[in-house]
């Protein structure tokens, strides 16, 4: 299990209106203002010593340069961003609106663009939604290096990081517990009889495929049952590529008789495969699809709650901003088993 | 119908690198370069005759702001936005995925928003971007006055309406055929022996949603059958409003046999409470679903090209960036009826 760390996380009176400022860190580090604000905007002409006694105070105190006194000083609508994995994907509908619930309900827009699953495009998005002044930014990573964010993480810029970790910095996140889902639903099929069971996902170097596949591991571990190399295909979530990894497991000399899905793009594919075979095979998918339950039969998932990620990942921004956290939480939100029909299938032969 | 123009709109010699100056709009209008700069920029201190005579040698000139040279002297990256309706509606991911491509293919990063279908939300949010400097807008209006958007327009901001029309500007608008296809729809279910046919739409303040019930009211009026107030339902898209309109229609002491649904939100509810029903009743929705061929019986819709109109918008956007285009027009793109059994059943009674 990944280690999951809750702090008390409220500093006492560092809420809006009693805020340390730049003065109080200058006092405190024992320099001048000038270079308290050289450090929190990242401009040369500090000392490496200097430098560290004011990230010292800056931490000690609680500041943050991103408060609401410095938008309103500058008279701009307040603002939060999102970079999201893909536009199209209907998971992240649902937790984009949760995300743009709260900031509204906080009095701040938010703006999102999407990564498209490039790391190279994540940063220039990021930092092109930071060059546009956004007071923080809740990130779905799609690379694993967010160091580049070191600078506007300094510069008050409130971070949290959803739905997959942060790489090599220290950040929130707030993930679904993608193992434990994917375990539980494995078992699932394994309690139904099925030992020969598939695994279809994403990229193995996307964090939510790699645990969906450590649980499907875990699962068929803890049952006994030894992996065949050929019923794991991880790779893209095109039709296509899903399509010939199912076609593939279903045609072998010793046919699955169950599929574990890795994600619901995988799902759909997977349940018009389904659909043309002659015999009945089963099914299990990682995330809610629409309309699962009219279909016949009714397609058992292990849903993840997208509008909680969202709504966790952007309080936590907020409260960030408002500067009641102290350190970088890891938070883990449970999955759920839904059965439907699909999922509880005896194996065909 | 409503009109479509279509004109020849490139006007030569106004590409990328040889393109009309301020300083050309100046010479042309006999005025200074500040007096156009204060036109173009939205700032007092210029007379009605003059402001009317600098406009016209923009309008002559197709002169905009908003060149590559702008972009690349500020050290921006180039960027669009796009004004969303609902983050959540599966109908726009394609939409948005396109005019992300188009943007991507140009060197623009896309930043997105959502007005959640409030007029006053949607200015906040196009205003926003602007002042986010982004060099062109996308939107999907939730309102129906644009012309707080005329200054930006004239200080250069490219701007495209899609899925819905622009209100009180004269602007580019890209639309489904939502009154042709909608009448098609219904027609189709007149044509498989029905007569009382429900429509069940959206709010009718909302552009689609008054073109598609046009559509039904003109295919019904074709057939010579007197509708039923009773049978036209539109409101907002909540499953609890939907499942009691569609239960109302469906227990009246002459039922319908049919319902045409105004949109995707709508047909999903709708499907779950026609499962639900002793009797089959036909059922055509505007808007395709994600897995309705598998559905039993299968899903019988209009369907819109989500992704060509985001991608015919946001191709138009970039040609107004390169000096291309002259003049607004409004261009439509067709339905496509595809028939998968629930159109096609017959009236129960």
């Amino acid at each position: 299990m990944p280690e999951i760390t809750r702090r008390a996380d409220r500093l006492p009176g560092t809420r809006y209106g009693n805020r340390p400022t730049m003065k109080d860190v200058a006092a405190r580090a024992g320099v001048g203002l000038k270079t308290v604000s050289r450090v929190v905007n990242g401009e040369p002409g500090v000392t490496p010593d200097t430098e560290r006694r004011v990230q010292e105070a800056i931490e000690a105190l609680g500041f943050r340069r991103n408060d609401s006194a410095r938008v309103l000083r500058k008279g701009r609508t307040a603002s939060i961003g999102l970079v999201l994995e893909d536009l199209a994907d209907p998971f992240y509908g649902p937790l984009s609106r949760a995300v743009e619930e709260v900031a509204r309900a906080h009095g701040a827009l938010l703006i999102n663009g999407s990564s498209a699953e490039d790391p190279e495009r994540e940063q220039e998005l990021a930092l092109a939604l930071c060059a546009r002044r956004v007071d923080g930014l809740v990130v779905i990573p799609a690379g694993d290096d967010h160091r580049y964010l070191e600078p506007e993480i300094r510069a008050g810029v409130a971070t949290v990081f959803v739905d997959r970790p942060a790489g090599r910095i220290d950040a929130d996140v707030v993930l679904s517990d993608n193992f434990g889902g994917a375990r539980d639903g494995v078992a699932h099929l394994i309690g139904h009889g099925h030992r020969r069971i598939g695994f279809i996902g994403d990229m193995p170097r996307i964090h939510t495929a790699a645990e969906r596949l450590r649980g499907y591991r875990a699962a068929m571990e803890d049952a006994g049952i030894p992996v065949d190399d050929r019923w794991m295909s991880l790779g893209t979530t095109s039709p296509e590529r899903v399509r010939r990894a199912a076609e593939e497991m279903l045609s072998a000399p010793e046919p699955v008789t169950a599929i574990f899905t890795g994600n619901n793009r995988v799902t759909v594919t997977v349940i018009r495969v389904l659909a043309e075979q002659s015999r009945q095979v089963a099914l299990v998918g990682f995330d809610d699809i629409e309309l699962a339950e009219l279909l016949q039969p009714g397609v058992t998932v292990v849903a993840q709650d997208s509008a909680a990620l969202g709504r966790t990942a952007a309080e936590r921004l907020f409260r960030q901003l408002d500067g009641t956290l102290v350190a970088p939480e890891r938070i883990e939100l449970p999955t759920r088993l839904i059965t439907r029909g699909s999922g509880e299938l005896p194996p065909a032969d």
